[in-house]
């Protein structure tokens, strides 16, 4: 079966000199793969050709007038722009004419855009941001939500956890994800308010069977792999990815900096190139990039929006295997076995997956 | 004139086999340093006994019989042990026999007890907890609250920003400190409600001349140096803290094991090690401990608990520096300036600084 893609070439500080390339690449690893490139239909023409891929047969473009920059307010991309690359990608999805939708386009409107057109799912109240840590165990650990929600009740949180385990589920083939919630310290007693009544939430979902709540982790268990999800609300989420992305930066200027310091290290670094370059690919974020936008009724990937080609390559990767694993439907089901109460009240009448 | 200093030798994962050589090379290093070594008193003078400086005449030893564990709950920390080399090494702050006190202990036991025994600065609701980040400008950012509040109202944000003001320009000697507010973006409408309030408070502060508040920043901020200081409630700090530890082990992790893997990389290490070397010092979080319970009435600083004696130098060096620059007179005084309507309520009556 194919899996067919939609991409907003236009999104991104780089546009299609990134995303087309990315494109290409990825098109050709995977024989199964059609994609959709949405954008200004001349400048992907012309990359396109650039790149000899003019005429490749699972390549198609599809023209849209508009594109959401990346200071556009949120009124902008929902209302004004309905021609922009960004929406009529997510409507292929929307249409059923693409399984998946990647964007390195700016989160809050590629957020907004794909809540209007898509809708959330039901049992849903509020969708979140899904993305991969690496972790010392050299697995990959899940974090959300990254900045969807900043303020959160008990019941987002736990919305969330049960969201991030069946992505983790499907997508790496585990059959029990191991959950844990971001806190200060790993004792019942520890956290705020609100973490403490999602604790008892997801206890309780443990105790019955349908989640495995591993209990409170911390900062560092990202890192080190205590649990395959780490839960939090998006504020916490967004800060705390911010962070990471800096210090990890701080390293890499460091450590380069310093080898070019002196022909002695210089030529250290020359012969350690395999073993800086093996790190790089260990912690570098391009290999963890695409972040899933999930509890919608459609998959919706983001790219950083600095993503060089390579890293777009991966956010298009992401996309593709949750196609290919069928989160959507996954998602679905699992929520109405565990959330039938919760059926959200603001979803729009009549709407249908 | 003499800065004297008391230790709680028998906090941390180490205690004195760390403690001791960390304060016989710091009070070697200056002249006007005089410790009180506070612990096991056999212990300690066997540890002394061990490094030849039993005899020191900057060094005294003052017994406690008792000592407050990692695991101990608050409650054992306050009420049972009130002979915990904790505790009576804070004693000395409040007895005005030391102007500082560190200790290597678990934090929450150490912050109940500095607020137990030395009691809260008028005009402070709640004392936080302040350290230090490396930052690509080659100085330091302060970060606030980093773990003693989880739940914050604005006005007590508002207070970090305060606090945090005063100690970067007593300790860096900086006039102005700029304040940034930690948040999801640096747009005006971002972030969660009690941030948004908090924002208004320091906007109306910094329109007045009283603070240097620049705005919001991101968790990356932290690291590219944007603001001497950054402000945040304790869950978001403490996870965004033990978040950095964690990604810089698996950097370093990984760094150490790759360059191990062949016998070309290890060549590569051994030239490149000055630049290895300079990268961990700068930013090895060693450097950086030390972090400071400001609000209490005495100076009470914090090394983490698993210290190596280099970095629980540092911690030494922070309390040293924080009583030399009289920090805590600072803080008085512009905090009786800014917030004389905040005045404690959960004071207790008659208590004198």
């Amino acid at each position: 079966m194919t899996i067919k893609i939609s991409i907003d070439c236009m999104g991104g500080d780089h546009g299609p000199s990134v995303t087309i390339p990315a494109a290409i690449s990825f098109v050709n690893s995977e024989p199964d793969a059609e994609l959709i490139l949405v954008g200004l239909e001349d400048v992907i023409r012309a990359e396109l050709k650039k790149h000899h891929a003019d005429a490749h047969p699972r390549l198609s473009v599809l023209h849209a007038s508009e594109q959401v920059t990346m200071d556009d307010p949120l009124e902008v991309a929902l209302r004004r722009k309905k021609d922009s690359s960004m929406r009529v990608a997510i409507e292929q999805v929307k249409e059923s004419r693409a399984q998946a939708c990647v964007s390195a386009g700016n989160t809050g409107a590629l957020m907004a855009v794909s809540r209007y057109v898509l809708k959330t799912m039901a049992g849903v109240d509020r969708p979140a941001i899904c993305s991969v840590m690496p972790n010392q165990k050299n697995g990959p650990t899940y974090m959300l939500d990254l900045g969807a929600n900043v303020d959160c009740e008990p019941h987002h949180l736990h919305q969330f956890a049960i969201m991030g385990s069946v992505l983790v589920a499907a997508m790496e083939h585990i059959e029990r994800p191991t959950i844990g919630l971001l806190n200060v310290g790993t004792e019942d007693i520890k956290g705020n308010e609100v973490v403490k009544a999602t604790s008892k939430l997801l206890q309780a979902d443990h105790e019955r069977g349908a989640l495995n709540f591993y209990g409170n982790v911390e900062g560092n268990d990202i890192f080190k792999g205590t649990t395959d999800i780490v839960v939090c609300d998006g504020f916490v989420g967004n800060v705390t990815l911010k962070a990471i992305e800096g210090v990890a930066r701080l390293f890499a200027d460091t450590l380069r900096a310093e080898f070019k310091r002196n022909w002695l290290s210089m030529l250290g670094a020359l012969l350690g190139m395999g073993a800086l370059k093996a790190v790089r690919n260990r912690v570098n974020p391009s290999r963890y990039n695409g972040a899933s936008l999930l509890g919608l009724r459609g998959l919706v990937f983001k790219s950083h929006g600095g993503a060089d080609a390579y890293s777009f390559e991966w956010a298009i990767r992401r996309a593709y295997d949750a196609a290919k694993n069928d989160v959507l439907a996954h998602l679905a089901t699992m929520i109405a076995e565990l959330m039938p109460r919760e059926t959200t009240a603001q979803e729009a009448p009549g709407s249908t997956i």
